[in-house]
């Protein structure tokens, strides 16, 4: 996949955690996934598609890594994922697709936003429909991983 | 919510069923969703953003009627939810929501669609990102039962 197609995603995600969660996302080497499961426990989806491609991107959140951002959001501890901290993936997921269009934007990639959507359950599995590479982009943080996959057509990823 | 903005949704899935799958889909009592339960083993979800509202959509299969679905509409048996009928629910996804599209768009409300993305698992649980009902409309078949979930802004579904 490009670098310069996915790298507006990863400086979204880390900006936002960054600046709104206090928290460092290092990421760690990207891997093509080969399976449908789910990495972590807590998942935003959403389709971006545009005139030149069309994909989605799952933001996919261990236990630790999601209740630490969501305490730290939110200004209040949550020992568990619940509705509020479901919603706050499908605002993250939001944040992460409107600042990497305007990132791809200036690559000249054009995007429509869709409505993101949220999945939950520790052995859910996640299918993209899009036929192309699914690019998995793990990410450290001090209270646990999560996982950035992007998949879109081939002719713009390769 | 209004009878105007559901039907077209039930009216392309019963259509679909019936000539790709020679399946009939009987509309039991739709009823408004407390919970986040999915009601299926397969789940397709899609995105729906207009001018007037957005929101998305789900249809959540049990493994009976996906099963017999896609076997009809493949013309070869599937004992299990594999990668192909997974695929399957993402293309009956987008062609409800095409269908639906066009409905709607008679009534006038315009949709860009998005891309569908599939969940499945036992315990898989889908979130919806719009502050809305989520209607939930079951259906009986020969081989099982099936689930379509709209929910879209409030605004124009009361």
């Amino acid at each position: 996949m490009k670098s310069d197609f996915i790298n507006p995603f990863l400086d979204a995600i880390i900006n936002i955690l960054e600046t709104m969660a206090q928290t460092t996302a290092k990421p760690q080497k990207p891997f093509i996934k080969k399976d449908a499961v789910a990495l972590g426990i807590v998942t935003g989806m959403i389709g971006m598609a545009g005139e030149q491609t069309k994909g989605s991107m799952a933001i996919s959140f261990s236990e630790g890594a999601i209740l630490h951002v969501a305490s730290n959001m939110l200004g209040e501890t949550f020992a568990e994922v619940d509705d509020t901290v479901v919603d706050m993936v499908g605002e993250i997921t939001n944040m992460v697709t409107g600042g990497a269009k305007r990132g791809l934007s200036e690559k000249g990639y054009k995007f429509d936003l869709a409505i993101p959507t949220m999945i939950s359950g520790k052995d859910h599995q996640i299918h993209h429909k899009t036929k192309g590479p699914i690019l998995i982009v793990p990410f450290d943080t001090e209270a646990g991983n999560f996982v950035v996959e992007v998949c879109f057509e081939k002719e713009v990823l390769m």
